[in-house]
């Protein structure tokens, strides 16, 4: 052996023996989470205390508190609150009458108003219902068509798309845009088949985009159910009607916080690890797995670190982002207060796809650096965590992402997401404990690499 | 380029070529099913219509009829019984009341016999409670401390396990020999803490044995919530008490069937590709995750082979087993009658781990053909289905097994089964329509290459 090899195979042991110790902190990491973790128990107060929480609302004013003191009960050595101003928007009543049969009168269905829709200030909107699957279809029809029609935007959820993600991808405009192209239009109202992979009558709200240039008209959701009633109706050629009725409006802008918590890195505390979710939600259902499970979880990474007397040598930095769901204003007021600040970001982890079992982390980063974590890849597999390859952040972190920071989001198992998204079911009883904390433990185990071996 | 240079180009574009067509045809079945399956709608008459069937009851009778009429439907060229004769062990009426307070009288608490477990004949049964949490603490009590003592094992499942499975070996053994050890000792009675990950107060049953040379005591599940307590109490010291009282018995043998359906291989109709799953159920529940779960998967498999046109060349064979859970005589009568008629199963895949979303498929199997099916590993990889470390098949098919039958079982997402397992709240509800769906692709995709290429 000569000086080059005996240097190598130094170089190799050294190399194997930070593997080991990484590995063996790994499954302390996973140890500490798995049996004495308090994202779920932190999750059923939210979701059982406070609830639904859309911004603006006094229960979005009551999670910012709680947040901040589950920060302090977590061990974070400085917790602070950074004003953002998010839009209000209120619910108010609603209902929606169908009649889908002329010997029959209306019906009154489940229905929920899309986030952000203008409403009919209490009074009744009726009028003939025109269906269209797609926005070709949409674009085919003649004016007349369109004018003070109510257009039921019937398109599907494409259930074949294994990554359910894909499929919101591909379906959501429809929400997001369909609305707006009909107020365009003169169309009088819109009901859309809910973004939905559920087989149930469960609508979904989201938001939507009206553009300035246009009158905004109602945009309402119905469940799969109905709209499959809906869409039977229609085929048979019956002129099928609506009733309209909402009170749902934008109030203005309200105060409101992201809460912050921090461990100070001892090496190079200028070096910021964030990881996050947002603390909003819509205001329906509990907001569990979108996304309490996320703030939950970024809680468990600062208290596990804690737990284990872990020192990171670079500062982490746990952010309850506010308003992802209709504004993203707390992602925008983060990522200019860091800009005013000059701090240095060098991995943003957000969590806001659910509270299920991870199987990856998204790396959406040059690639030498997402070639850098990947290079661990063998470290998570024993966590069931395998697919490096996505190329995801997260919507609060996606303003940090377009300065450049290197962002990361975990990947949960995507099956049941959208049959609860922003539905009345997304509540603490469709979280499981062990998928929460598992997903905890994923995050905490990038974070713990990413503060120890840096992000060059 | 010279010839050998030419042919090996020519292999590599063949083998190419055939790695697109399956590639093609893996996303067929996947569409077919995520699109098009009926095993999510089997599975809800299978639990809303028969619900829980234990071996033996009468409904265990109607599973058989439907899994009979399911094949057919499913477009089973051949569809038969195959008579099994299973023990009918009957729970009867039941109670546990604990006393864990001096102070205080007896209160009930839920609870379950474990399966196969005798009863007190309907009387009541009292005894001072003795705790132990390992094999080794029983041993060293001293038989005194054991004689007509009711005797608490109280051994939690390892939560920080990732994989359950691996939990449940650990733990389980305190279930199936803690009773039996007891009763050697002449205890009066034997309580457990459930083998269960829940954090909730549900008792998990399950099967025990009693050894021929001891005299069989009732042995009872109770729930995590109840556990705590009763170790509260007697850490404090409190003399606790346990009153049971349970019909439980024994009925006999009663003559029941696996339900078997076909599809003829065109080329190799003597090499036999086996898919399945069990019928029967413990009496509490729906049998929903275990094991209606894999029944309608291996009926999906038939039905998406015969939807799509696909002719495959060696025999498909779907095996809805009889009496798993208490007996596994459904196993045996299959692998005597294989036996008898001089079968070829070149292949079996058991699903009996939940209809939870797929991550991998276990091959207990000889190297050269586990390292063939890892072959196509990337081919399974869009779907979620990524692990084919893990040396598992189902026990069903252990008989055949032992035999040297190469044997494989789908690997679900471990994460919720144990909560559910042996459970009242093993129900239909419990099951997510993709995820249960995506279980039956990864089944089809690998019966369908298996089917194609052989496995030598």
């Amino acid at each position: 052996m000569n000086c080059r090899h005996l240097l190598l195979a130094v170089c190799c042991l050294l190399s194997l023996e930070a593997q080991s110790q990484d590995s063996v902190m790994f499954r302390r990491i996973s140890d500490e989470i798995m049996l004495r973790g308090t994202c779920y128990e932190n999750l059923r107060v939210l979701c059982k205390q406070i609830g639904h929480r859309l911004s603006g609302s006094p229960a979005a004013a009551r999670a910012v508190d709680w947040g901040f003191d589950a920060l302090k009960d977590a061990g974070a050595e400085k917790v602070w609150l950074q004003p953002v101003d998010v839009p209000h928007w209120v619910r108010g009543k609603e209902s929606l009458k169908l009649r889908l049969d002329p010997k029959n009168g209306f019906e009154e269905v489940p229905m929920l108003s899309l986030g952000n829709a203008v409403g009919t200030d209490g009074k009744v909107l009726e009028g003939d219902i025109v269906m269209v699957t797609t926005f070709d279809e949409f674009k085919a029809l003649k004016d007349e068509e369109v004018r003070d029609r109510i257009i039921f935007i019937n398109h599907r959820f494409p259930q074949e798309m294994i990554n359910t993600f894909e499929g919101y991808g591909a379906a959501g405009p429809y929400r997001w845009m369909g609305p707006n192209m009909a107020a365009g239009r003169k169309a009088a109202g819109v009901i859309i088949r809910s973004i939905s992979t559920g087989i149930d009558d469960a609508p979904h709200t989201g938001s939507l985009r009206y553009a300035d240039t246009v009158k905004p008209i109602p945009a309402i959701a119905i469940g799969n159910m109905t709209a499959d009633r809906l869409e039977a109706a229609l085929k048979k050629g019956i002129a099928a009607k609506a009733r309209i009725q909402s009170t749902a409006r934008m109030l203005g802008t309200a105060r409101s916080y992201n809460v912050i918590g921090e461990i100070k890195g001892t090496e190079y505390p200028d070096q910021i690890v964030l990881v996050g979710g947002h603390l909003d939600s819509w205001d329906v259902g509990e907001g569990a797995h979108d996304d309490g499970a996320g703030c939950v979880q970024s809680i468990e990474v600062i208290r596990t670190l804690k737990a284990l007397g872990i020192r990171p040598k670079r500062t982490v930095r746990a952010v309850l982002f506010m308003n992802e769901e209709n504004g993203l204003r707390g992602g925008y007021a983060y990522n200019d207060s860091a800009v005013a600040n000059n701090e240095k970001h060098i991995l943003a982890l957000e969590s806001d796809a659910g509270g299920f079992s991870p199987r990856g982390i998204g790396l959406a980063m040059e690639r030498p650096r997402r070639e850098f974590i990947q290079s661990f890849r063998h470290l998570f597999l024993p966590y069931g965590v395998y697919d490096f390859e996505q190329e995801e952040g997260g919507a609060d972190i996606s303003p940090l992402q377009r300065r450049g920071v290197p962002v990361s989001g975990l990947i949960p198992d995507p099956q049941r997401y959208f049959d609860l998204h922003h539905t009345p079911n997304d509540v603490f009883e469709r979280v499981n404990h062990r998928e929460l904390k598992l997903g905890a433990v994923a995050m905490a185990q990038l974070v713990y690499l990413i503060t120890q071996y840096g992000l060059k």
